[in-house]
């Protein structure tokens, strides 16, 4: 591997070139013309203009990227998070082309991509999923069954289902035929399709997630896990490494089992088994696998030392992993906010514009990954994250002072950005406790 | 300890204040008028003027200071580097008031100021010397004994010299006697001082230092050593720790002598051991003792995950070392590169100015200590070094292609800075290769 094209922008696009400089291996950026003055531009060796604004017409675009391929004789391609990073069409377009793809096989991301048939790979590869019905139930008996196995408050969905369309959520057993009943019947009414099935509801549970590393030759290892159950929206806000919540046999017992499913699977590349968690019954539940590197990984990287991209590249090159579950441990704990160019007041409207001021609290235990500058105007186009802030810090507490004074120093004018909020959040009693849940936000109407 | 009073200013106030708080201590700093705007000002707790522009009427003056501790009731004052921070005398008065000075006792700061009771102190605590003369020879007998214990070349000079008067190098016994004779007659007529003492001759050698750190209760650790080989005019410019030089023999004896000496010496705080390394002998020649916190300790932070200055705080307050010897191991390579505000085509003349533009290449493994900002005016008065970008990586080859990368993306203007020619040593084929002394700078006229 010579030469990666980096099918992305912003930070992931520059954090990327960073390793690839110090693996010297020549990098490519794409850009789109509003991303002309774009770091990522900026710091690779070579950079093609792929297209206009609009994603759909550049970095979605796999023939502009693929012309992009061509034109630069890139040997590999690096799709970092969104955009095509989890198309199993580009990856069979490059497939075909005999170019690399920092990732795993068409197949794995299609097989990841369908969230039934994930959750029954997964389940089969020993990872707990929630529990219910395999596929739809037909009969009011079937449903009692699965009720009696699960237990309740459990939920009816429309196997067609969307926007609460046909679910019910059932507490009591004497309550089940008249819901299972009027479910059918709105479902049938909604979508013209009355199959139905059965889950456990889950009422409060926390978001963590498993970051895993594969060779493709069924080597695997975990990275321990992440916590990101500050979440607004289901968007993650605020990330920690490792679970401060988990008991230890509880995380042992979910990165093995995580790690020895994707080695079992002979997963090649990074990759996040995503979980809530129960707290008050230890107990895991799959929600699904993201076949690619993660917003987060960066908490991941500091508490073990590992440097993903790298060990993405390196296995994509047809290495066996060169780590060892034994070379990987927990040193200190890290938690990365999320800083975006949103207007708090303003329900998180995104909003871009020219960053005239810029300066970050730095110094010890503080990581940056960004690729803004002083003087960036930033497009409207994309995602409003203009910065990842992550701290490492021997304790969660000690991470938690160093955020606080990170968030502080840190200036960025005179655009809106979510530092307030964050500093807010990083501030509250209840994320000091950890007494957090993936829809704390919403039930403390700290957002609405 | 509730409240330190940082007696200093620049990054390494800024760099205290933060642990500060991290340790939920209050922090004061102190300021010159030409200060006002500094970072320091604005990050600590509160802030007190203290004088004009000219460190002697403000940063130097204990007077000054110790009005300022009186203002604020701190109850402790961290010294940081240079000004007060080797100042017997304003311990001796801290001592007095009962206020805690975040360093060791007066006495040892004395003993260890002078050079030739320094030599003497660590020589008896098991510190290996340069070999030579303990204090003057008398007679011609007597140097004809020495340079037979310590062999050739050696140097003659003169007990009261300075600018090379008196001064002879021996480099075979024939030409002992007539360059005793020659030295004598002119310390004679220079000084009006005939004594001379002996030394051997290091032709070419590297800076090697060891981190030590004690309680003051005869415990002591080592945070191993750093090699600062890369000076201008005896000024470093580039640190690296550890030494990759160093055979683990030489590392082990050399660190664990150094730390045997101080616990010997019942020596409390921070402290760096200085000294020169023969590669051709593996041998150490000590230097000096610097009772205080260096510049550099950001490396020997990086590769023990120790902070410095939270360890200084501890002993400072009485409590016995919190880190015992095997709890501190070598992770990985660092590197700090200085960057000064100066004009390297001017004779790295000092450039003043403002910062008008101000952009920190970051990153995993990137660490940036600085006090600087967009729009910051940086005073004429004070030691131009305006960041310390300090890189952590796995090993010695790839800290440089990570410090290379990290000083590619820095962008500071419109002053003049040294940031090309730390660019420029960063790729020199002798640097990569490490094959440097501290005279390498010199001796390859890469500076006059």
């Amino acid at each position: 591997m010579e030469k990666v094209l980096i099918a992305n922008r912003g930070e992931i696009a520059v954090r990327i070139i960073r390793t690839l400089k110090e693996m010297d291996i020549r990098s490519v950026a794409v850009y789109s013309v509003a991303d002309a003055r774009s770091m990522h531009v900026a710091l690779a060796d070579e950079a093609v203009c792929i297209g206009p604004a609009q994603s759909a017409d550049s970095y979605l675009d796999i023939d502009a990227i693929v012309s992009a391929i061509e034109v630069t004789g890139a040997d590999a391609v690096h799709p970092g998070y969104g955009f095509l990073s989890e198309s199993a069409e580009f990856v069979r377009r490059l497939e075909e082309m005999d170019v690399t793809f920092i990732g795993p096989t068409a197949e794995t991301i299609s097989r990841m991509g369908d969230k039934s048939e994930a959750r029954q790979t997964m389940k089969q590869a020993g990872v707990p999923v929630i529990p219910g019905s395999e596929g739809v139930v037909e009969t009011f008996e079937e449903v009692e069954k699965i009720a009696e196995e699960i237990g309740f408050p459990l939920v009816i969905k429309a196997a067609s289902g969307g926007g609460g369309k046909g679910m019910r959520f059932v507490h009591e057993s004497s309550e089940l035929e008249k819901y299972f009943k009027e479910a059918k019947k709105e479902a049938k009414n909604a979508f013209n399709d009355d199959r139905i099935y059965v889950e456990k509801f889950i009422e409060k549970a926390r978001h963590i997630e498993v970051q895993v590393i594969g060779d493709g030759k069924g080597n695997a290892v975990h990275l321990y896990e992440r916590d990101c159950s500050i979440q607004r929206n289901s968007q993650k806000l605020i990330e920690e490494a490792p679970a401060a919540i988990l008991p230890e046999a509880s995380r042992k017992d979910i990165t093995e089992r995580t790690a020895a499913a994707v080695a079992d699977l002979h997963y090649r590349g990074a990759g996040t088994v995503e979980y809530l968690y129960v707290e008050e019954e230890a107990a895991f539940y799959f929600i699904e696998m993201n076949t690619r590197i993660q917003v987060e990984h960066t908490i991941s990287e500091a508490i073990t030392g590992v440097d993903i991209v790298r060990a993405q590249v390196e296995v994509a090159r047809g290495k066996p992993l060169s780590i060892t579950q034994e070379d990987v441990g927990i040193s200190g704990f890290a938690i990365e906010c999320r800083i975006n160019a949103e207007d708090a007041a303003n329900n998180f409207m995104p909003a871009p514009g020219e960053i005239d001021m810029l300066h970050f609290g730095m110094g010890r235990g503080v990581r940056i990954d960004s690729h803004v500058y002083p003087g960036y105007v930033i497009p409207p186009h994309y995602d409003s994250m203009i910065a990842k802030i992550i701290v490492h810090a021997p304790t969660r507490e000690q991470a938690i002072l160093r955020m606080r004074h990170v968030l502080d120093e840190t200036v960025i004018g005179s655009i809106s950005t979510n530092l307030d909020f964050q500093h807010f959040l990083m501030n509250h009693p209840n994320y000091e406790k950890n007494d957090v849940d993936i829809k704390f936000l919403e039930r403390n109407a700290i957002i609405n």
